[in-house]
């Protein structure tokens, strides 16, 4: 063998690199108690950290020294989304037991696809969409792991898809009528762009209009649906929203189920944000119907804390999956292996190999129970709560939607200098600059990350939106400072 | 707040568990040094696990100690992919500078769509797939790390179809040809589960013949193109294979590629399997043309030793990627940030947030060198040709197919009792039952692990397919123990 030796030598015989590298964790606070002393992130601009990072590859070897301090680098340079002033996503930081599952599945490095290469994995994937199918409610239904809420939005699309007209599978779109899927205005973007990729284009798309709140009205949806049928287009599916991406409103479920009982379309339900308030006894009456929906998409990536990616499809009609999905690929879903192949997850999926993505979800649902996870959602929403009523007391600040879904605030930073002046589409012109800049002055600064948008189906320009999740735990203080830091680096513009 | 403070506050203060975590896998042996002397697998069919492991969720909070015990029983129940006799997938063990960067990743747990999120791995992303488009031979070409090899198929699919007829992203499949998409009897089911999601459907699958090493036929594909252009559908693609599933054939790419510049077919290449061996001087001539693809898909998680997740799709086509697939989402993709947005990938994927693939690779890339990596993969290559000589040279042992384009060694083991005599069906038949009762004896004792299957459309009834990949790096003796393992458990059959 015409090998070098050497090199293989140097594969086999690794040291402790494993454990340094969890001790420069600790050092630079991204494992342990999170920092309220540490920026947020210690911006610099591509060009710039272009050459900060070492980030060549070449021919040679780096050794552990070496490669130790470049991952250092990384790893400074990186946000801190586990600071309790890093708001800027639907996901904060990972929980710490999530973190110590991720790492074991790291460690154990195996697909998800058969039991016979992830038999307790297989079980615990298994055992948890069983815990979450009875939290939704479904008393026969079936899950899997998904690469994602994008992905798992369009296992909704399919699955409707396919069991309205399963000839889709071999014969396409072009076998069947035009479909029409239904979407409110404030839904997230994989929509859209599953219509894409699974042929249907955007076009079929029929958005619903919402409420001042951003909650889809189930009278539209009604008269969407019976419209589209009226122009020979056949109702696929409703997608509704349990916390809209912006302002974190949740879709009136019952009276969408109504409509889609009615009318026979598919209800499926976008819960990848707000489906975390199932957990809370305090909370989760806001999804009431959820029960009703033939799919549901929740992540536990988000709002819950589990590291990303931790996404689930969720089904109402058991044995669907497997049958909209499979191949049926003989090299690997042999039917003739001794053990019980019906655990087999592989041919549900629409991926090949899947990473384990359940385990690190059961073990910090392990660590915190129950109980103990309904108390940092109920922290999540108390502490927005919190921020919303300052946005209303604090001179300068104003509210977009008035309502309190999820832990979503969206409100605008009025500069003193734009107080009290006649709102015109000028005014609101310059109001548009104000978050962007104090926006840039945050990063700059590291001392809070929160996003911004606009929402043109609106007409809102630019405004800031405060999320809060689960880790770390926020406090009151955490949301008394976020004020200060827009308040200081706004009233100057 | 109305919260429960107590769970807040041990939410908060959690003590240093990961290292209690990292010390376990250590002593459980997988971290570390690979031990030849521990089972590959102590098996225990589903009913008997689900007593073993605590699966249980409940209300009450369980404390370290007792999730540690919780988790160790996991990992002692889990495959041990990492042992130089787990030969079962077309993945191994984990790199261990891999799993590192793993951990690092699921540590800072933060999404790969903006560069505002993760600054370091967007350039690190970045870095990578511009290391890799150099060594495919795109000179102005894009990527984006998938969750999968499935998924980077799709992305083909999509973008070809999409380069093709621009108007599908809002007008769907209807408004199209029927469309054909070509891949050969060996090729991966992905491309019928895409032709399934996508909307085109599993008749739009044209399968062109292979030889007897599994390789597709340019000739056959050439006539198949025509006959579909006759029949009234549209080419859209061609997928040919670096690296069958089973047998690990390569497809001859200059041919295809030539029938594909001729006939004006989009050329993917699903490299998901052998594209690693593209890191090795000795055996980079056998990807000769893939440079003239359209697209590549290529797993470092597989043949490499990429902890999973880590696929990539690279398309040879700057700005298709983000034309194709952009929603334009104004609330992430900000365009009036202050810095160059243009960094910013997520408007290329089909996800929204995107796990953090990269830098693990990176990482590794890093701690082994160009160099380190050639001899990994020329190691991996040398095992499987001496083990196909033993299998040549063996009694009782017969090659299904002579070549050897990957690490693939496909194999009957005829036991005594069935040698020299009369190959007809009612042998075959016998035959078939071998490699399952064999690999059932294997699974039980824990020595070894491999995969077996039929090729119906080859006639073929079960043999075993032996595959060697990075890590851990193998040696003659492990090779020789498989061939021991099967004959002691064969033998009596």
């Amino acid at each position: 063998m015409d090998v070098d030796g050497a090199s293989l030598e140097a594969a086999r015989g690794h040291g402790h690199f494993l454990e340094r590298v969890t001790a420069m964790l600790r050092e630079e606070g991204f494992i342990g108690q999170p920092s309220r002393s540490q920026p947020v992130v210690q911006f610099s601009h591509p060009d710039k950290l272009q050459e900060v990072l070492r980030l060549g590859l070449g021919a040679a070897t780096v050794d552990e020294d070496e490669l130790l301090a470049v991952a250092r680098d990384v790893v400074r340079q990186s946000v801190r989304t586990g600071h309790p002033q890093f708001h800027n996503q639907l996901y904060g930081g990972a929980d710490p037991f999530g973190v110590a599952g991720a790492w074991i599945t790291e460690a154990l490095n195996t697909s998800q696809y058969t039991f016979e290469v992830a038999p307790a994995f297989t079980l615990i994937e298994h055992k948890v969409i069983e815990h979450v199918l009875a939290k939704v409610g479904f008393s026969n239904g079936d899950g899997i792991f998904t690469p994602g809420g994008s992905v798992a939005n369009m296992y909704a699309m399919v699955a409707a898809r396919y069991k309205m007209f399963p000839q889709v599978k071999s014969e396409g779109v072009r076998a069947l009528p035009p479909l029409a899927f239904f979407t409110s205005y404030d839904s997230h973007y994989s929509i859209q762009k599953g219509a894409h990729w699974l042929g249907v284009g955007t076009n079929s798309i029929i958005k619903v209009a919402t409420d001042a709140e951003g909650r889809m009205q189930a009278a539209e949806l009604r008269d969407a649906i019976l419209e589209a049928r009226r122009g020979g287009r056949q109702p696929c599916m409703v997608n509704a929203t349990v916390g809209t991406t912006v302002l974190g409103a949740i879709d009136p479920l019952d009276q969408v189920a109504d409509v889609c009982q009615e009318l026979g379309v598919w209800l499926h339900v976008d819960a990848c944000w707000g489906g975390s308030l199932l957990l809370s006894p305090t909370h989760k009456s806001r999804l009431d119907g959820l029960s009703r929906a033939d799919s549901v998409a929740w992540n536990p990536h988000k709002m819950l804390g589990a590291p990303l990616q931790c996404s689930m499809f969720l089904v109402r009609h058991k044995g669907l999956l497997h049958k909209c999905n499979s191949a049926a690929a003989t090299y690997l879903f042999q039917q003739d292996k001794f053990y019980d192949v019906s655990w087999d997850t592989g041919d549900k999926s629409m991926q090949c190999g899947r990473k384990v993505d359940a385990f690190k979800l059961w073990l910090l649902w392990k660590a915190r129970g129950d109980d103990g996870l309904a108390a940092l959602v109920d922290n999540a929403m108390a502490c927005a709560s919190y921020f919303r009523s300052r946005v209303q007391q604090t001179e300068g600040f104003r509210l977009v939607a008035q309502g309190l879904d999820c832990t979503n605030v969206c409100f605008w930073y009025i500069p003193p200098s734009l107080r009290g002046q006649t709102e015109d589409e000028q005014w609101w012109a310059r109001m548009a600059a104000v978050a962007p800049a104090i926006k840039e002055r945050l990063v700059l600064a590291g001392t809070l990350l929160i996003g911004y948008c606009p929402l043109q189906h609106r007409g809102h320009v630019n405004f800031f939106r405060m999320v809060t999740t689960c880790q770390p735990p926020a406090t009151r203080e955490d949301m008394d400072l976020a004020i200060r830091e827009i308040q200081r680096h706004g009233e100057a513009l």
